[in-house]
């Protein structure tokens, strides 16, 4: 019999009130949640199978592709970037990593683990790759696969992918795309840019909860997977036994995350009905207008220009002021959450997300505005509402409203 | 722009209403269903780093522990079978693995895909492992894990692991635990019995949805992930990583399934509410009510006696009977979901589970009421409600009541 006391009763967790403008989690549609609180079905269930054919549809309209392979794993988006590295990979291969932030250097790490030759080319925070240095690179280092990330969480860089694939293709490799801030927040082509394989995550322009990494592979890598002379390294995401237990023949693997599918497939719902193209202008217009907003009140922008995502911006904390006072403030006062920077970053930059569900002009003003407050009472010189107004007036000046 | 066209708007995903009496995932309390619905929060922010020590403290007290290294794998079940396997052996690495159904033979596969030479030893379906056998297995090849399976959910099979675990330390090798259907459904004292790791799952008998997998490590496992000369293979899964996250310095890894995390933490906190002992007692008598009234019917119990499960129930399907055709018809008139066999035992005998929150009289009652109906309509001899007299029988000799 059990030794230990149990501890006293708990009462219900209660979630203190936030509104989430960092790098993700972003804020969940009611919808969504709802979803979560469904009562279990079981993951042999007819109506779960149907579940999963509805969501594999789903993500197919959200990655612009039609590729049979298209399902998620039942990870966050690091399981989902190891899930397409261990498969296409197999030790001894060679693979080129391009690192241009966290993310980037995160592939390194997971290729070197699944026993890959891993070349990789840098650039500094902020900035983006040129195709010709990709092309130098694989010139130089052939290989097999080609890693590169679309949006990185740690800088707010947007890479530009459709030159890169095809000097990938005419190199005889394979293009992986880390899409997990990108995906149904900026155009992400799957088939018309020809990627092999992208694995992106759902707690960001999808604005589900995390806990599930949807990853597509197109025919080559298809052709890889099957090509392989070695057992994928983990059994958990090896996608020869996952893709029989989404696809034909519903192949006991493991047993899915329920609720989390439920979820997925209400926020892939919601992206369909929204339509890709309105939701991509929404959230290019609410980055905009952060983006002047902050501009407005001198506050400079660290990823490099031209290459600024609208859901992630990463701002130049001004000289002087402390990071962490401002943002315990932001979380304290108005329940605010915006990131903090990584690596050389750290201190030096927030990082504030409006993704999916939070990519909202009320999100947009309610910040800046509470910026401007902390701001003003450390001593900096910001007229009242400067930034709102800067803000709004991108609003107003938008064909089309993205909501409030 | 985006090239392909967007699908119909979908109205939200209804799921049908289930009893789910099968090996999992189990019905879910509606604290818990409430808990998944609630705003998400950031996975650094203060409030759920304070849910994060709620629930490792929450975790102890079920796996009955003191091991600072409790904490929960951001995947399901098999997503903690392969972290405490990747983490204790290195490639070349000794594993002794012990095989009575298909999650001890799960775990050979995972053990080699991480480099161990593996050998097995292996029972029959329902049957468990003798201390002896497994002291001759080390004898004849010393290892530096042993792996055994408490509860195998393909049989519902009980292994006893006290004297195996003095055994296996005798032979200076770590007790490696398989908890998955075992955890808060019977006793496992961690301590007490000197078990070096375990994993388990949240979908059985903590009626928490599927998606994390609680593990915990004790003192020599941990010095044994210390002493590690190779990385461990997996970077999801590399507990060393993973424990700066839950531990003190909360070091970024991956972004935690924060939803999960939530449902996770109230499911826990049923556990500690109601104490081990007497959800240990309730599954006990209703798997008592629920084995005593198949008997009652003729209905052979296809487990070796005095190693059954109460929560995990393998019934014989009679001579003559359809497998499929009951178990098609028990979702259809009743909303039932039973499990069939796996492997051998496939098309030979339904899994009934009695797990976490759907261990209750009513469900026992109502599974033998639905089955006697299947089988008197398909020409079976049975008196009506045979079985439920049997198993109230057993309810109403009980010294407690094991609630409705």
């Amino acid at each position: 019999m059990p030794t230990k006391t149990p501890l006293a009763p708990a009462a219900p967790f209660e979630p203190p009130v936030r509104v989430l403008l960092g790098p993700g989690p972003s804020d969940v549609h009611p919808r969504v949640r709802e979803a979560m609180a469904q009562p279990l079905i079981g993951h042999l269930d007819p109506a779960f199978v149907g579940l999963m054919d509805q969501t594999q549809e789903l993500l197919r309209y959200a990655f612009q592709t039609d590729n049979k392979l298209t399902l998620a794993i039942s990870g966050t988006g690091s399981a989902g970037m190891e899930t397409v590295v261990d498969n296409l990979v197999e030790p001894g291969d060679a693979m080129l990593v391009c690192v241009n932030g966290i993310f980037g250097g995160r592939m390194v790490d997971v290729a070197q683990r699944a026993g890959a030759k891993v070349t990789s080319i840098e650039r500094p925070y902020g900035e983006t790759f040129d195709p010709d240095e990709i092309r130098q690179a694989l010139k130089a280092h052939p290989a097999k696969v080609v890693g590169i990330v679309q949006a990185e969480t740690s800088t707010g860089a947007w890479q530009a992918l459709e030159e890169i694939a095809e000097i990938t293709h005419e190199a005889g490799a394979l293009l992986l795309v880390d899409a997990v801030t990108s995906l149904a927040g900026v155009p992400l082509e799957v088939d018309a840019w020809g990627i092999d394989a992208v694995y992106s995550g759902t707690q960001k322009c999808l604005s589900c909860p995390p806990g599930l990494a949807p990853v597509t592979l197109g025919p080559r890598a298809v052709e890889a997977l099957m090509a392989r002379k070695t057992k994928v390294q983990s059994w958990y995401l090896d996608l020869s036994m996952i893709m029989r237990y989404w696809g034909g023949d519903r192949f006991y693997h493991h047993t899915a995350p329920i609720s989390m599918n439920y979820a997925l497939r209400e926020a892939l719902a919601l992206v369909a009905s929204e339509g890709l193209e309105a939701r991509f202008a929404r959230h290019a217009l609410c980055g905009q207008a952060l983006q002047t907003g902050l501009a407005s009140i001198g506050i400079g922008l660290a990823t490099k220009a031209g290459n600024r995502l609208p859901q992630l911006t990463c701002a130049l904390i001004p000289e002087g002021i402390d990071d962490l006072a401002v943002r315990k403030r932001l979380l304290a006062d108005w329940g605010i959450e915006v990131g903090g920077g990584l690596g050389p970053w750290k201190g030096k930059v927030w990082r504030i997300g409006l993704m999916g569900h939070g990519a909202r002009p009320s999100n947009v003003t309610l910040f800046l505005s509470a910026l401007e407050t902390c701001l003003r009472d450390l001593g900096v010189d910001v007229p009242v509402d400067a930034s709102v107004k800067a803000a709004n007036e991108v609003f107003d000046q938008a064909e089309q409203p993205a909501g409030v």
